[in-house]
């Protein structure tokens, strides 16, 4: 051990830990997140950080460059997960004989990006998504969205509004592009930037990857069309095509509706594209009505084309996912997350040589199912209520020699400052009553 | 978009997914794992993946070879977290001024390891760990000892055995190398392979790593002691400074004990030496009494020079971590894991026209808080049973064009194959009732 050097202790650039009372708040979300997915039936799948590299190439458009790769010591190109979509369908691929299909999953787990962090973007953060794989169902379509947005509910996102789009819509308007697969999805990747930078900067975009000028004044329509009070109806009347689209796009929201959520969260939106180039059919995403400098905070769509490229069978599939360190920060912003806390109960340490006694006063309250702290060293009581205080725990269990001898304790509420004694044998029960009589 | 070559679906060595069933499984392990960790008031913190290189280097001892390392696109020496006990020092000495002492913190968490996979290691798992930054006290060694000798218990693990030793004692037998740091180091790497390799083994490894004859000959003798009834009273009469220790360590029985783990769980055994370098004083392995090729399932120590790596301030600490992925091992081979499920209802679809309905009674089956799927598609019904079958589903709805003129719902036992007709207003408190009166 080279002891010599003090190593400098920090984190990476667009990297962050959580400290307890965080970490617990962002658990407690997640565990909301989680109950909602299994609610809709969805089950928990793991896959690997780590994917062979041509896994997740040719899959994320003009965010391709931010996926992490290297050489592994096997001399093996591969990436850390870039989303969790990819893996899912490489794993559907790989395993399309044994499971149950339609295959309803979730997942939740951390994907690296090696993002700017300048604009304030993580290289590592939580998804949450459902996906389901294997159906053309629009109750599919559906049940993803309203479950994302239950999700949100569940965590305490009230002003939201998920905005629905199908990408079929696209090639409706775009007639010129009908047959070119290839810049439609330039195209695509351009819509996707114009809350970002405007129509102006869309169509540079689109001028310099290639698109020539009868097709930027086709793109320059169509974004026009923002102004239009009835797009559906435009879609109706103008495009012959479309009126089988608008038709779904009608079911879909009353299913989303049928499933709980209000339709005062929905809103179709014509110009919502999603960066990713698998998306065929729906698309959506969640954005907070009077917070938009969080931007999207959920998204997904339908796939139908994913799961082919590993597999000679053709599986349909949507999904979406629920980014949750920005929803953290949401929450943060609002004032949700302090009141975290993980123990109930801490018993203060007055005396060394009472030790024994307060490990087995730590037995009998944890036996009651209530999570409770030994504070270890006989430090001054000061500090120990710091130390309570800081860890927002509420009561606190005092037993000094005099208490000892009494075969009695002493439970004191660390808000109210409030006292009682108790004899011993009545401790975990008064406990258990304060703390339910408290919540 | 490239279609036109498939690329074949597939994880990297040493790399697996967990499908939905075991998925669960797994979850509602760590679920337990957790509460009992947070039973003690553990409370949890998240650190990055990835940590600078130099961070994690000179930790590791002969493993240092297995960290994942890489450069990134910053031109940074980055490397894949090996453990949870470096990154959480680090975390320490960089936070040190704002935390409250002593910390306690829980972390489960997936970490990498570049092992050979022929002996069946993974080179991605999940570690379960709790520590103690900031006291030496022998309180914060039974507790961390206790807690995790507890959560196993809360997962099932009966016939265990957890087997303590103190690193200090290597230095009281080996007089010859008290005052040579690195010489000992060498031979706590040796002793640590002692189970896989044999007396013999290890007496190769030292002299291969530079240990003299004569010091090879101390280690012998230590070795034999193998032999010793009570190893206790070899220390005691044989080395005067080991009578402290001796004294601490039938304490620290003591205090396991009283925080509820049963004696026949304990043992002290000198040759439990950890591989790790960072280990200072107590450390101990877990092991299955009866299934001892599974090796240490759980397994920690104090390590109190780690953090004042990183900081001028000295932090004693202690703590330990529970394999996770070999635990799950070990419930598998004893069939804990198949009853796994995730819904408890399935609504079928007899008629693409009643979709609407279907979804409706969803809704109202989840708000009474019970996990519900909807088949998507109109399948065959014995397609739709085997669905449910394979995700252990025990109830299905079952609603065709009659039951809906009429107002009924049709639920089904699907292993009893029992049927019952209610009122559409009764479902879901019928549901309820079943499902309690199941479990």
């Amino acid at each position: 051990m080279d002891k010599t050097s003090k190593i400098e202790p920090r984190t990476l650039k667009g990297f962050r830990d959580y400290g307890l009372i965080e970490q617990k708040a962002r658990q407690d979300m997640l565990q909301k997140i989680q109950t909602t997915f299994e609610r809709f039936g969805f089950a928990p799948l793991s896959t690997p950080s780590l994917e062979y590299k041509e896994i997740l190439m040719n899959k994320y458009g003009d965010d391709e460059k931010l996926v992490y790769s290297f050489t592994d010591n096997g001399d093996r190109e591969v990436a850390l997960r870039y989303d969790l979509t990819v893996p899912l369908a490489r794993f559907v691929a790989q395993n399309q004989g044994t499971l149950a299909f339609p295959f309803k999953r979730y997942q939740i787990a951390p994907v690296w990006r090696a993002e700017n962090t300048q604009r304030g973007r993580s290289r590592e953060f939580y998804q949450c998504d459902v996906d389901v794989v294997g159906t053309e169902s629009l109750s599919s379509d559906a049940e993803v969205i309203a479950c994302l947005c239950l999700a949100l509910e569940a965590v305490g996102i009230k002003n939201y509004e998920a905005r629905i789009n199908n990408r079929q819509l696209f090639k409706i308007f775009l007639k010129k592009f009908q047959n070119d697969e290839k810049q439609i999805v330039t195209i695509i990747r351009g819509v996707d930037k114009l809350a970002k930078i405007g129509t102006e900067g869309v169509l540079q975009y689109l001028r310099d990857n290639g698109i020539d000028d009868e097709g930027i004044e086709e793109v320059r329509k169509f974004l026009g069309l923002q102004e239009a009070q009835n797009i559906f109806t435009e879609v109706k009347n103008q495009y012959e095509e479309g009126s089988e689209i608008v038709k779904s796009m009608n079911e879909l929201m009353k299913a989303i509706m049928l499933l709980g959520v209000s339709a005062d969260h929905l809103a179709f939106d014509p110009f919502i594209a999603r960066g990713l180039d698998y998306y065929t059919g729906v698309v959506f995403e969640v954005v907070l009505k009077d917070k938009p400098e969080f931007g999207s905070i959920t998204g997904g769509g339908r796939y139908d084309g994913l799961v082919d490229q590993y597999s000679s069978q053709s599986l349909p599939a949507v999904g979406g996912s629920i980014g949750i360190d920005r929803l953290f920060e949401v929450l943060e912003s609002e004032h949700k997350v302090k009141s975290a806390r993980v123990a109930d109960c801490i018993i203060l340490n007055l005396d060394e040589s009472l030790r024994v006694e307060y490990l087995e006063m730590a037995k009998i309250i944890r036996t009651a199912n209530i999570n409770t702290e030994v504070y270890y060293d006989a430090a001054k009581l000061e500090k120990q209520f710091k130390y309570a205080e800081q860890k927002n725990i509420p009561y606190a269990v005092v037993v000094g020699k005099e208490e000892k001898e009494q075969g009695s304790v002493k439970i004191k509420n660390l808000q109210t400052r409030e006292e009682r004694v108790v004899q011993k044998s009545e401790l975990a029960s008064t406990l258990v009553n304060m703390l339910a009589s408290n919540s």
